[in-house]
């Protein structure tokens, strides 16, 4: 079986785009691990494009062998993003998400663990494509990874559905490539409003940068699940 | 001439790791020309790779291919991060950087001009590899090309150096994956506290994101700048 990911037209339910698909989760674990070597030769293509010397007919020939390998790709393939699917066994799927997209070679990708229903931590691992400063993880990429596992956070282990409203990034501490990690924590909600805390470092250092967000449940979620 | 980005050990001078070298302009910039195809054949590629539906014998001579060139690239690159380099004539180049990275498929890139000292104007095309939410910019990615662009508002056209102290970021409206610009604003400074603000939005829409900040210029760069 080959999953169509054009069917979100075709999906028995949406949510604020959230497309339901009768994708049993096996299929889903199977059809990641059959495309986990693209995307990590992807990944290592390029870290390697960006230090590359190679000029003339070497570097020719690469970019050709690159152009045939992605028109064969392309031959079949789904239009469009990826979007976030989820089926009836309550599997996730978000393949060209920037922050934690298993498919995507733009995500580093950050992985996510929930500690429990308020506290949630992320690994990475930040090689040379997201430098900032020198021999530094750009600042934006901190935001990039902090915004994602907040949002995370906030959804207390995705039993309810929030979006961003206000995030605040305190810089406090510059971070080396390398390996990370994140913590968040919900630390309260009034109503709609989820409060939630959370921060960056080196795997053995302090804090890089620290942020505190508020997160909002819309209006339409509510009722959705008054409904239910 | 071929550069080697290896040579920030031999740099006259370096400043908070950034790097002297002495490479003109002008073969900077055939260096960018000669790998431009390059890094957009790996832009591509990184977003059919999240929608390939290919399998079995055609997915594994494209993974073939994709590693096969990866090993033609590898053969003569520079070890490391891409860095920060500069030269005599005042061209800065980093490569690597996650947000403007000329060289790095993560970056979209963001391509970013002075309007005048305190104003700048940031575009980027974000297509299906920077999704969040189905078929919108990650809120991330947003809080990314913002605390780039308000790096470089900060610096009143390179003519003083900063670092992010703190930034909030306001998420307004939904941000569609397509075209984007952004604008920044350096409002006021007070010493070595620079403040400015900015906004992302799409083409022709209303502002999705606005952000302010408080850029810090450190204290060895004064002094840098007093000795000067």
């Amino acid at each position: 079986m080959s999953l169509d990911t054009d069917d979100a037209s075709d999906a028995s339910a949406t949510m604020g785009g959230f497309a339901h698909v009768d994708v049993p989760t096996a299929e889903i674990d199977r059809i990641e691990a059959v495309q986990a070597p693209l995307v990590a030769a992807v990944r290592r293509l390029v870290d390697v494009a960006i230090r590359t010397r190679a000029e003339g007919a070497e570097l020719d020939a690469a970019v050709a062998g690159i152009v045939a390998a992605t028109d064969r790709l392309a031959a079949d393939a789904a239009d469009g993003p990826a979007g976030v699917r989820f089926n009836s066994e309550g599997r996730s799927w978000n393949w060209g998400n920037a922050a934690v997209g298993v498919r995507n070679a733009v995500a580093p990708p950050l992985a996510i663990r929930f500690v429990d229903d308020t506290h949630v931590e992320g690994t990475a691992d930040l090689g040379t494509a997201y430098e900032g400063p020198p021999g530094l993880v750009h600042g934006g990429v901190s935001a990039l990874l902090l915004d994602h596992l907040m949002g995370e956070t906030a959804s207390r282990h995705h039993t309810q559905t929030t979006f961003t409203g206000t995030l605040t990034m305190r810089y406090e501490a510059p971070l080396p490539l390398g390996p990370v990690v994140l913590h968040g924590e919900l630390t309260h909600q009034e109503g709609r409003k989820v409060h939630v805390t959370a921060s960056i470092s080196a795997a053995d250092g302090p804090v890089s940068v620290s942020a505190t967000g508020v997160f909002v449940i819309p209006r339409w979620a509510v009722d959705l699940w008054e409904q239910a």
